[in-house]
């Protein structure tokens, strides 16, 4: 099976999606990019598995190819590890018309589109993600960036891949938990505005009809993308769950990973928003019976008061102020803001 | 005398030059930007000049401010300086919704730009160049960048400017060798675009009517950009005489500063085309008149071997060829595509 989106963002680029489909790379990467080189941006990790492989596909394309391995792990995600990047590049004497390829999960892909936007300021850049996480998330939406130590991604671009390869066979090397943080998002994604999705998802399908899900998920953000694309309006509902989330992630010291975070999130904020009578009554329990079905955690220990007060430094707040995303209904969401200061009380329920 | 020109690039922004302005930039800012936060980003040659000053006045319309201090000097324009004022604006928390307002000379705006332009993805950022060199060429085309061991302003963005103000006045802190280096950029662009405006420098009026002339300077390179923003072809013109210049600066180590090595720039590629026959007549002597009149050095001693050389790692060429820039007559640009290995041939005459 192989399917093809198209997302409009920036000039518009295809997400295509199947199985065996890294064989095609060198194929698909000619068709997008007209460089001479590519440096193959990937971690230490994902190198062994699926570089070689790709490098070869390139070379038989004309490309000529270097490639940089950085270790992998959300600590590498950082400007240091960017400017070794940006050095490396200059140093295999890539031109504005060159390009990088991001081959690995979403810090990778966080780093990778980063560099490849502001080296020279600005050369083209390609996505193969391995990861679920990375294919329904960090593919879509051209957010790029850096961790510092005040937070997650306060560093960064908005800057579109020229192509997303998402070949679903390197899923295969993921572990069960890797699989479980990509899937936080697509239940995200399905909870805010795929109705149908939901329910093909509690019937068990993106175990037994995974592209075909991510396929569609992609789709969702990329419509809302599109909308919104530097994020000031209804693309802020892609942020259902990760108030909380980012709050759990920080104050957990990110042990506690992205997809597991926002599975949490998201079911705090529904029970809140259902107490508030903001949400159709059982929408949190068909929540709860989805997320907890799979597996995740569905709580923190981390206490309450702490995550409000961390939610202070987030990023998206505006002033004193968040826009909270919550659920109408299943496949339905909407935004309210609330004050930082009435932040506990609302979620307090 | 105040005069405002529109500049069209992103969606469009004021370029308003004049005597006194500073003491109108509370209120100029306040129009512009609707921020509660501004972090003020300047060096330590101009912030004891102006910055007091210009954040009473920010004060007063009700901005919180901040104030960064770099090092003065090329030496600072690293990704080091940039990320120091990352954290900096991080610790002084600001949002997206916030400003960066810089203020000095080149180094600060490319580097000032570029960290607007990647903290938190990218915020609002305004110009207050203090500089000819600033004014004239800076400010306009929404390049940002900073320095590596590669080369100068290897690492960079697009970004562009809610507002650059320019306050004549502040030019009285330069000296006559900093003047001499904007210079060459009104030379420049009245070369590649602006026969009035050369007839009028040769009249001496730089000196005369500098805003009006440093405005119809601006008024050429905001057609140009708009004409092509992301520099793939009449852009390219703006590199009149630039592709030497950078191998002149880099070849000095940077003694040899950037107006006055565009300067050189321009006499050799003109004598060169001249001789070639692709230039009318008379040009060089034009040229060379007015840009020998000011005091400029004219050539340089650094051999033209290695100055080639040093031009096939311009971020600007491309494959093995350079698009280089020459004149048709005063206030016309072409561009021919030279091959780096017959760069020497063509210029050495």
């Amino acid at each position: 099976m192989r399917k093809k989106i198209r997302v409009r963002a920036g000039d518009g680029y295809d997400f295509i999606i199947g199985d065996g489909l890294l064989s095609s790379a060198g194929e698909l990467t000619a068709s997008v990019l007209n460089a001479d080189r590519i440096a193959v941006f990937t971690d230490s990790n994902v190198a062994p598995l699926f570089a070689d492989d790709l490098e070869k596909r390139l070379q038989k394309q004309r490309f000529q190819t270097c490639r940089f391995v950085y270790e992998a792990g959300e600590r590498s995600k950082n400007l240091d590890t960017v400017s070794a990047f940006l050095d490396f590049m200059a140093e295999h004497d890539l031109k504005r018309g060159d390009a990088v390829i991001v081959l690995g999960g979403g810090v990778a892909g966080d780093m990778g589109g980063f560099a490849a936007s502001i080296y020279q300021r600005g050369i083209k850049f390609m996505q193969i993600p391995t990861t679920v996480l990375a294919a329904v998330d960090s593919s879509v939406g051209g957010k790029t960036g850096v961790d510092t130590k005040y937070g997650k991604n306060l560093t960064g671009t908005f800057w579109q891949p020229s192509l997303v390869l998402c070949d679903t066979d390197t899923f295969r090397a993921l572990s069960p938990d890797d699989v479980l943080d990509g899937y936080a998002e697509v239940i995200k994604s399905a909870a805010i505005r795929g109705p149908r999705i939901f329910s093909d998802l509690e019937e068990g399908k993106f175990h037994t009809a995974m592209p075909d899900i991510i396929a569609r998920c992609v789709n969702i953000k990329s419509d809302v993308v599109h909308e919104d694309e530097r994020e000031s309006g209804v693309r802020r509902i892609l942020n259902f769950g990760h108030t909380m989330a980012h709050s759990i992630e920080l104050k957990s010291d990110y042990q506690i990973s992205h997809g597991k975070a926002v599975a949490i999130g998201m079911l705090m904020v529904t029970k809140a928003s259902e107490k508030h009578g903001l949400t159709e009554p059982g929408t949190y329990d068909r929540l709860y019976q989805l997320i907890h079905g799979e597996g995740y955690r569905t709580e923190t220990d981390i206490p309450l008061e702490e995550l409000c007060e961390a939610a202070r430094h987030d990023k998206k707040t505006t002033g004193d102020s968040i826009h909270l995303v919550y659920l109408e209904k299943i496949g339905s969401a909407k935004t309210k803001k609330v004050r930082l200061d009435d932040l506990y009380e609302f979620m307090n329920v």
